[in-house]
Order: structure tokens, then sequence, then C-alpha cells
């Protein structure tokens, strides 16, 4: 049978028979359905009781293709039981940062969640340069939490190897494997170009043995790395914002892979944020010796990455001292134990660097892009935007091993902004 | 219900009632079973008509504990499954180099084969000083079809997902873990030292953080780089021989794990080999210049090696000629692609190192020990060969990113023999 996005007259119907959710919304006599049509994959409706404002839910349909691209690319439902797992999941380890799940229904694939009423797409406060003063602390704590407590070194080793059985999403890997992996570093047909793109740049990437080389570990290490059970797409349009809450949405990527490419997913995007100032800051004044909304961005990606790795050690730490074992076994002085988790850490820098430098080269050159830099209105500096952004993933993929903190990345990235290619 | 091994009589019964054995075995009125009985996991028998001598099949049956420890060991029956499946999928890619299976019973945990009559133990063989001249170039061949053909470098994405979590293993990973990748490190109950054993030798790779960050990395390897699906436990002693073929059998073990692994073990038990000549060359006559038998163990490893690589590295060429596309996306000038796969051959290799070390500590210091050092009746000399293969491991493990080619590993080994420490 066809697939028929429900009206919202069916909805709302829906919705008022489920009685958990009849009694959430306050009895509704009717249900205010809006489209909110900013998915990429799915349907998603503000579901509001029409007498009581305040009482509203969010319904996410995922209908049986890609919506971007429509009835063509199809798409199994069944990614909807991997994000509400993937909800549980990670609400269940980070309540104050994951939307409640009010009810999820498996015929038709559809969630019900907590409307975040109050709050907004973290990548449009950024691009209006917004200061959001918890992020850092508040995505620290998530990726912390998220990505430890799913892999070996918390989990038993027979329920960790059952629960990476159980979240294999298959067709969504396949897109990022395609997406972000694959097809921008070749003549694609999928792959858009901004109209004053420079096209030399990418083909250099093509052709370079030592950039694709780099890229291919990355793609090895997504298909292979079964390290954590991960959200799998945490861009910043993935996570909603006010001043005082943080929350990741969205989870339909989520898979165990390699911890590194949730935490290069989040770089990426505030690179790509901090590049695109060239265009954001436009009517800015000029702040002087003050720090800018720039300075404020790269500073969020020190902070989340330091805060991480920081917060990451101490759970590891604190879980070995309850469980009175390490990972690498027994360990009288436990000197051993901490050099494993300084190499840890220090490799899981170079694998988020890595990653993070793929993402940024989806965002140029790939079919989805981001609104940071199509909103750049001046095809030139958009053009140059996307070139220093290039560079900077090109670094990042080249040096990720030699680059030895997040303060030398956010050196390169000025680096790059200042020196190359000199603005029109 | 406790179990009970089958008696003779019931095992005679129950296979000439399965029509394709009772022909396959000519028609038996009677079989003569006997049992191998040299099984670490299973019970393993011998069943023959005793009419007709040559018409013979090996029967293996996996009891509800692990038979070396015996009952107070628990481990599920399901793993004769596994077996079974990775019998017929290696059997099915290298049919020159695995038993046939004639029958399985998923009720008695039973598996039928082909019995290899004419064939010894490899590890039997190179301690008596054998020479198999076609031994490496079919080690060659079977690790290359194997580690290759179960990878996402041939596999659909798709269909490698569902065989990782088909070949899920969970009870017989854990085993690895602790008895290759824990217990050996730690001053463990399970671990047996020989009567001479220097355990200064062993406490000083305990308490070396810079030892013990590389086997804490090979353990996160082992437990989470799902690349292919492995043996699992690819020692000499799963290897049947003969001067014109190589059969490899036992693969209960295996699952989808790092290629390394199974590269790893095959060289650690040839080094292995190689330092307990010490004690199985003491009979034979001075060779000269001729090369000794210590020479030709040393070149199989490196045969082996410069084998399998360029085995793999040609099936993969010819497969991605074949398909017209590369694991890395498209490549003009195929400089990229052939960059892609000199890296990966090379991450390979340090991985086999890593590996071939923790399997070479863990047969000196864990609780399983290999035959080639345990017949040493001099336990002086025991121990000079045991101090000489922890340190060859250890060196293999710290300097595994060093070490560029087999010959440097080989002139490694010889170093170490020659000089440390000097023979009593």
């Amino acid at each position: 049978m066809e697939f028929e996005a429900l009206s919202s007259a069916e909805l709302s119907t829906y919705l008022r028979g489920v009685p958990s959710l009849y009694s959430l919304l306050n009895e509704p006599d009717e249900l205010d359905i809006t489209e909110v049509g900013d998915g990429n994959l799915n349907y998603v409706y503000f579901a509001t009781n029409t007498r009581a404002p305040d009482r509203s839910v969010v319904v996410k349909q995922a209908p049986p293709f890609l919506r971007l691209v429509g009835k063509t690319w199809p798409l199994t439902r069944h990614r909807m039981e991997r994000e509400v797992a993937a909800l549980r999941r990670f609400g269940a380890l980070c309540p104050a940062h994951v939307p409640r799940v009010y009810h999820a229904d498996s015929e038709l694939f559809l969630v019900v969640m907590q409307r975040l009423s109050s709050h907004r797409i973290l990548r449009q406060g950024l691009m209006d340069g917004v200061v959001y003063p918890r992020l850092a602390g508040h995505l620290s704590t998530y990726l912390a939490h998220t990505l430890f407590y799913g892999s070996d070194l918390y989990l038993a080793s027979d329920v960790k190897k059952q629960a990476v059985s159980a979240a294999v999403n298959t067709e969504l890997c396949r897109i990022t494997e395609d997406l972000v992996f694959t097809w921008p570093f070749e003549d694609h047909p999928s792959n858009v170009y901004s109209p004053a793109f420079a096209r030399a740049e990418i083909e250099r990437l093509w052709q370079s043995p030592a950039l694709r080389v780099e890229v291919g570990e990355m793609k090895w290490s997504f298909m292979n790395d079964a390290e954590t059970l991960l959200h799998g797409d945490l861009h910043t349009g993935s996570i909603m914002v006010n001043e005082d809450e943080t929350y990741v949405i969205d989870p339909e990527f989520a898979f165990y892979g390699p911890m590194g490419f949730d935490i290069g997913a989040v770089l990426a995007n505030l690179l790509l944020a901090w590049f695109s100032r060239a265009w954001h800051d436009r009517h800015a004044e000029p702040s002087g010796d003050a720090p800018s909304y720039g300075d404020w961005l790269l500073a969020q990606a020190a902070a989340i990455w330091n805060g991480f790795a920081s917060e990451f050690a101490t759970l590891w730490r604190e879980h070995e001292s309850r469980r009175g074992s390490h990972f690498i076994g027994g360990d009288r002085g436990g000197a051993c134990a901490e050099a494993f988790r300084a190499r840890f850490i220090e490799r899981l820098f170079e694998q988020s660097l890595g990653f993070a430098g793929c993402k940024m080269i989806r965002r140029i050159v790939g079919m989805a892009k981001v609104a940071d830099i199509t909103s750049i209105a001046d095809n030139a500096l958009r053009a140059t935007v996307e070139v220093r952004a290039l560079r900077c993933a090109e670094q990042l993929l080249l040096r990720r091993r030699q680059l030895r903190s997040i303060e030398d990345v956010v050196a390169l990235a000025r680096d790059i902004a200042s020196t190359r290619p000199a603005l029109a």
C-alpha cells in the first residue's frame, strides 16, 4: 500500500485515543496539528491542546523513503525502532539532555516525545550569534556519559555484544558510508557545488593520495569499530538549546560505531559555524580587544573536548575503582591503567579530528549542506569560507596524529582563516 | 539433565542411522569408534567402518562445559553452531584447506567431518623437524581468502553487517579476552609457570606501562574491530598437514574480529616453534653453512606474511577492477586506491605483530601452553626459551610500528635468541 502522511484529523484522533497522551495533553477536545517540516528523513508535527497551549507534544513519523529526496529513495520504516531505542537508552544515561519518549507505535513507525518549546536548534542560535553559557558543559557531559556507558569499558562483554547486534542500522549507516565517506571524494552526481565554488580545491583533494588514505581509514573505522552506541548524526541541527538547557534530538542514525564519530561531528559543525562568521558578523561592531563571537565559538570547541576528556576519564576511573579491576587487568600501582587511559584518549582525539575533517568536507561538497554556509548571500565570500573549511578539514585529516591538543586545532583554524585565501 | 558423553555403541548406532553417512561409510554393519581425546573444548572421535578402514569420519561433539577444565567451567553447547557455520563458510571460500562437513546435528551439538587420515597436527610436525614444502603457500592463500571475502572490502555493507550479528560468539570470545589479553598480565590463579621460570621477567612486563598500553590496545581491537570472519584460534595445533596438503580445523572461536588476530596467531606459533629449537635440535648434526630447520621455520613466517600480503592485495585489486569501483570511492589515476591499499596492509602488519606478541605471552604465562615448549625436559633450557619468547613478544608489541617488514621481525627473533639470555 502506498504510504500517505497522516492528515491532521487522523493524527489528532490517534493521539487522543492513546490514554497516556490524552491525559498528558490534559484531555483535549481538539488538537492543533502543525507540521514542522524541517526533517530530512521524517515527518514531524507539533500537536497542541487547542485550549491549553502549554500542553503540547512532538510527533515524528518515518515514511518508507528518505524525505529529503522523496519516494525514489526508499528507506525502511524500521529505522524508527532504532531511534526510539536510542532515545530511551540515551535518556536513561542522560535524562537532562535527551527528550522524554511518551509513546511509540511500532506499526505506524511513530514516536511521541517531549516538546522543547522554549528551545531552538543550536545551528540557528549560532548563526544569530547567541551565547549559550552552559552548552559546552552539557555537551561534554552528554558525550562522556553516552560514549562511556555503551562501551566495553563499562558493559560486561556479553551484554555489549548483544547491544551491538541489537543496534545494527544497516540502511542509515549506508547513507553515511556513501554521503560522508565516499561520494564527496569523487565526482558524484549527488554532489552540489555553490555558485562560485573553487572546484580546483576539491579536485586537488580527490587526487591527493595522502588525503584519500586518511579518509579511507576513517571510512574503515566507521564501518568496523563497534565501540559504543553513537548518536550517529550529532551536528548542531540535532541539538536544541536555550540559555539553561541542552537537548540532543534525532538519533535515528544510532548504531555501534567509533566514539570519535560523534565528537568529530560536534567539532566539525562548530568549526563550520566559526568559518562562516566572515558572513554572519558582517554587521557586527568591531570588538577591539574584547572576545568576538567567533572567539566564543572556538572556546566552546576547546571546552567541549577538554570537558569531555576529563569527564570520560573520571567516569572510567570511578567505575574501575568501584569494580576493583581495570580494563587492562590487574595493576598494582595504577600507573599502567592510567597510561592506557591517556593513550586511549589520545587515540580518541586523533579519531575525532579525522571524523571532523570528513564531516566538514561532506558539508561543502556533498548533497546535504549546512545553513551556516548556505545562508551566505555573497557568492564570493561563500566560496572563500568553503575553501577555508576544506583546507582546515584537510589538515585535520592529514595532521591528526601531530595535533596534540584542541588548542592546536583552534590555532590551526585561526591560521587558515587569517591567511588563506585572502578575503576578496 | 546431566550431560553424558555418547558411548561407542550409541554413536555407532546414531551414525549408521543417518542415510548420507551410512552411504558415505559404505553401509557399515559395525563402526569402530576411537576417542581422539586431544580436544581442549570438545569430545572428538574417529568412526571407521570395521570392514573398510578407508571409510572413516571425524565426529566432534560439544559438551556443556570447557573440556580442558571440566564441569566447573560451563560453556554453551551452541558454540557448535558457530563452528559448523564457520567450517561451511571457510570451506566455501577455501575448499582445498578446510575439512568437508558431512553432517551437523543442532540437537546433539555434533558435527561429522572429513577425516584427514594422512595428515598430522602441524605443531607435532614442526617439533619433529619436518619440512612441509607447500605449507607457506597454502596458509597465505587460506588467510588471504578468508580475511578478504568476509570484509567490507568485498561484501556489500548490509550483508557484512548481518554476517557480523550472525557470528557473535560471546562465550568463546570471553575466553580469549580473559586468557589472552587479561589474566596473563596479572598475577592470576589460572596462570601456570614452568619449574625454572624466571618470574622477574613477567613481573617486569606486568609493571611496564608501555607494554601494558600496547596490550590494552590489542584487547580493545579484539573486542571492537569487527573486520572479518576470523578463525579465532589459528595456532599450529589448528592446522593439519602432510607434504601436499594443508587443512585448517577447529574454528569454534570464529567471530567477526580484527584481521591481524588470525595472522598474529600463525606468526606467534611459528616463533614459539623457532625459539624451542634450542631443545628440539639438541641431537641434530651441526648444519654448517646449510640452512637449519630453524632457518626454514623463520623463512616460513616470512613467506606466509609476504605471500598473504601479496595475495590479499591481488584479490582486492581484482575485485575492485571487476566491480569498477574502489572502497575509497572514485580514483581516476588509481594512485589513491593503491596508496590506501598500501596503508591498509601496513596497518594490518602492525596489528598482526601486536596480536602475535599477546599470543606468545599467553602461551608462556597463561593456562594453555604449547607442546613445543612444554616438551622441553631440561628445566633451565625451557626457562631460557621462555624468557627469549617473552622478550620477543615484548618487542613485537612495543615496536610494531617501527618494524617495517617481516624480515625485520626475523632479524629481531634471531638477535634475541643469539644474545639474550646466554644459554646455560
